[in-house]
C-alpha cells in the first residue's frame, strides 16, 4: 500500500556517507565574486585560513566524531563543479547582469578542487588550517563551517527516535512558517537568505528558502546559496566580505597603507563590478573610522552593509555620512545582515522604512532556530557562533577589530597597532550570539 | 538531486479518484464481531441505515460535490476482502483468543460487498439510506462516515498551496505530540483510538496511531481500525455498538418484550463472544433504566461502556450497580469512549485511578483535531456530529434515547413509546459537539 522506491533505498543504503556538501555551489555568492577578483590580481598570494569558535562553552570536538569530520572533509575535496553548474554560471545573470563571470576565469574555475586541510584537536576544539593560495584556501570558509555545524546537528538527533524526529521537523516547520507569516506583514521587506554557513542542515535550508519564496513571492529576494538559487529559480545574494580588507590590510607595508587598505581594495573591486554589486561593508576595522577617511568615491556606491553594529544605530550612523556627503539616503541601499531575528527585523523595517532602501540578509535564526522543538532540552542543537577567517596573508598575521570588540580577530599585539592606526571610536560591546 | 519514483508519479497522474476506502477492513473491529452474531441469527432481517447530520449549522451538501461523493461511495462497492486480508482475519488472535471467527462465516465474508445506496440533496444536506440485509446495511456505516468526513477535509483544502499544506500538517502534528506527551506522563493509562468514523483522512489515522504507538508503548492498546491494526500489528479494539439493542428493540412486539430487548441480545451476544467481548453498552434507552432492570448475569459481564453520560457520573454510577450487586469495581472495566478530547481523558483517568479498571476509546479529537491549524481560520476543518444509525427493521422504526437527548434518534411518536417503557430518570442533556 505505501510506495517504496526500491531504488532509492537501495541507494541509501550503499552510502558510505551522507555528504552535507554535495556541490561546490553549496556556498555563499560573494565566494565567486571576490574569487574572480583574487584570481585576477593576487592569484600567487598565500593566504590561511582558521577556524574559530566563539563559543567556547561547547566543547565541538566532545561532540562531533573525528573520522565523521574528516570524511566530511574529505568528501567535499572530491568534488567539482559538473557541466551543468558552469553552464549555469556562463549563462544565468547576476544582480541584473549577464557574462558576470569572464570566460578565463570560468575557465579556471571548472578544474577547481579544494585544496588540503590540516585537523588536529585542542582541549575540545578542533583546530582546522587551510593553508594555500588565497584562490583556494577562501573556499573553504562556507563548506567547512557547514560542514561542523550540520555534523553537530546530526550528533545532536542521533539518538531520537523516528516519530521524534517527525515531531521535531514538524516543530520547526511550525515555528519557522509563523516567523514567514509575520514577515508577510510588512510590505515593502526585501529579504533573502544568509543562512548556509550556520544551517543545521541542507535540507532545511533548502525547505527555509522556499517557504520564504512560498510566501514572500518576490519580496523574497533571494539566496546566498548559489547551489539553492539555482535549483530554486532564485537570485544569488551576495557582494563582499571581511576577508578582501583583512588581506589587503595583512599585506600593507606601513601604517598609512594599511589605513588605506579597504579602500583600495574598493577600488579594485569596482574594476570588476558595478551597480548593486557596490555595497560597503565598512565594519572591518571600524565604521567611524572607515566614514571618517572614506574618499568621497565611497559615497556613490550603491549601499552599505553594515554588519556589527547594532542595526539601528550603524544604519543611522551610515545615514548621517550619507546627508554629509550631499546624498539622499532614500537613493541608497542599507544591508543588514547581522543576527537578526523576526523580532530585529521588524523593529529594523519600521524605524528605517521609507527613510533609505533597506534589505535583509538573515542567517542563524533562519536556518537554525531549533529552540525548543526538540523532545528533550539539547544544547547540541543550540547553534554556536563558529567562523573561519583569515590567518595571515604572504606570512603576516591578519586582523578584523569589528564594531564589536567580541567580534575581532587576530594576534593581540597586531589587534593593538590595527587600533592605533584606525581608532576605536564608536566600538560597542555586545554579546555574540550567533 | 531530488529522487522521484516516476512509477509512483505516473500511478497518481492515473488516478481516477484518489479512494477513501482502500480496504473493506478499513472499518470498525466492531462491526465484524456484530456481523457474525447477526450472519448467524439474523440473516433475513432487512436494516435501513440513514446519515444523520447532527450539526445541521454545516450545510455538507454545499461543501461536497455529489459526483465526487458518488464517486467514493461506488467505489467502496468495488472492494472485496483480499486473500491475504481473509487469511489475517483466520489466523490472527483478537482479544487474546484465536479463531473468533467461524469457518463459515468467513467463507461467506469472503464474497461479501458493500449493498447499493441511495443518496439525494434536501434542504443543503445528503440523504444517504442503505437499505437491504441488515448484514450488508450495516457494514457502511464506517466508510460511509470516513468517505463524507475526509471528503470535508479535501473540500476544505483544495484551495491550499503546497506550503499552506506543509505547514497545516507540520502544525497538526505539533498538536497532536503534545496530546501524546501528556498521555504519556499517566502512567496506567489505557488508551486506543477509536477515530475511524470521524477522521480528517486515513493516512493522518495512521500518523495517529503510529505516533500513539511510538511514544506510549503497550499503553496504546491499539486500534478499533482492522486496517490499521493489520498494518501496524497492533491489536483491533471494539465489542458492540448500539444498532444490536436498536434492532432488537424494533422486532419487539410488545412492550414487554421492548424492555427485555437490550439484555436479550446480551443473551445471543455470549453465545458468541466471552471475556474481554463481554463489555454492556448501557445507555442506548437510558442506563438508569438498563442498571435497575438489568439481571444478575449483567454485573458478570467484564466492563460497561457509558457512552453518553459525562465520564465521571456515567462511571460512578456504574461502580455504585456494581457494589450494589457484590461486585468489586477493582475486578471490573469501565470503556470511556464519548467526546474525548485530552482535558477529559486526565481528568477522568485521575479520578478513577485505582478505583476500578478504565480504558479509553479516544475518536474524533485524535484523529480530526485541526483546530487553528489551517492557514486562514475554516469550518470545513472543524469535525461536525455525524452518524449513521438504524432508522427501521423489518420495515418498523427503530429508536436511540441516548442518556444525552440531544442524541436521540427515531420518529418522534416512536421516541415517546420508548420513553414511556424505559423511563427517562438519569438523562442529562449535553450538546453534542462531535
Amino acid at each position: 500500500m505505501v510506495a517504496i522506491d526500491i531504488a532509492t533505498r537501495v541507494w541509501n543504503h550503499t552510502f558510505k556517507l551522507d555528504p552535507i556538501i554535495r556541490s561546490l555551489l553549496d556556498t555563499d555568492f560573494y565566494k565567486l565574486l571576490m574569487l574572480q577578483l583574487i584570481w585576477g590580481r593576487y592569484r600567487d598570494t598565500q593566504v590561511t585560513f582558521e577556524l574559530i569558535n566563539r563559543t567556547a562553552s561547547v566543547r565541538i570536538a566532545d561532540e562531533i566524531d573525528e573520522a565523521e569530520l574528516r570524511a566530511q572533509l574529505d568528501h567535499a575535496r572530491t568534488i567539482r563543479f559538473s557541466k551543468r553548474e558552469m553552464i549555469w554560471l556562463a549563462g544565468n545573470s547576476f544582480y541584473g547582469k549577464s557574462q558576470i563571470f569572464r570566460p578565463d576565469f570560468l575557465d579556471w574555475l571548472s578544474g577547481f578542487e579544494l585544496p588540503p586541510y590540516e585537523l588536529s584537536r585542542r582541549d575540545g576544539q578542533y583546530e582546522l588550517q587551510f593553508h594555500g593560495p588565497w584562490t583556494h584556501t577562501m573556499m573553504w570558509e562556507i563548506p567547512a563551517l557547514a560542514i561542523i555545524n550540520e555534523l553537530r546537528s546530526r550528533a545532536a538527533m542521533r539518538g531520537f527516535k523516528r516519530f521524534e524526529l517527525d515531531v521535531l521537523y514538524a516543530r520547526a516547520k511550525t515555528k519557522m512558517w509563523e516567523k514567514v507569516e509575520r514577515l508577510a506583514e510588512l510590505p515593502d521587506i526585501r529579504i533573502s537568505d544568509f543562512g548556509t554557513r550556520r544551517r543545521h542542515s541542507f535540507l532545511w535550508q533548502r525547505w527555509c528558502v522556499e517557504a520564504l519564496k512560498e510566501k514572500l513571492g518576490s519580496r523574497f529576494s533571494g539566496s546566498s546559496n548559489v547551489l539553492l538559487a539555482m535549483e530554486t529559480d532564485l537570485e544569488a545574494i551576495g557582494t563582499n566580505a571581511h576577508e578582501l580588507p583583512m588581506v589587503a590590510a595583512a599585506l600593507s607595508v606601513d601604517d598609512a597603507t594599511l589605513r588605506d587598505a579597504p579602500y583600495r581594495m574598493m577600488r579594485e573591486w569596482q574594476d570588476w563590478y558595478d551597480g548593486n554589486l557596490l555595497v560597503v561593508l565598512p565594519d572591518t576595522f571600524g565604521t567611524r573610522s572607515f566614514l571618517d577617511n572614506a574618499p568621497d568615491w565611497v559615497a556613490d556606491w550603491t549601499g552599505f552593509r553594515p554588519d556589527s553594529a547594532p542595526p539601528i544605530d550603524g544604519g543611522e550612523t551610515i545615514m548621517d555620512w550619507w546627508r554629509q556627503r550631499g546624498v539622499d539616503p532614500r537613493e541608497r541601499l542599507l544591508v543588514f545582515s547581522d543576527g537578526l531575528d523576526i523580532e530585529t527585523i521588524e523593529e529594523t523595517y519600521r524605524h528605517f522604512h521609507g527613510r533609505v532602501r533597506m534589505s535583509f540578509g538573515w542567517g542563524t535564526n533562519l536556518t537554525n532556530d531549533f529552540r525548543g522543538v526538540a523532545p528533550e532540552p539539547t544544547n547540541g542543537l543550540k547553534p554556536i557562533s563558529l567562523v573561519c577567517k583569515v590567518k595571515d596573508a604572504a606570512g603576516r598575521p591578519a586582523v578584523k577589530l569589528s564594531d564589536n570588540p567580541a567580534k575581532a580577530t587576530g594576534l593581540p599585539s597586531e589587534i593593538e597597532r590595527y587600533r592605533r592606526v584606525f581608532g576605536t571610536e564608536g566600538a560597542i560591546p555586545r554579546k555574540v550570539e550567533v
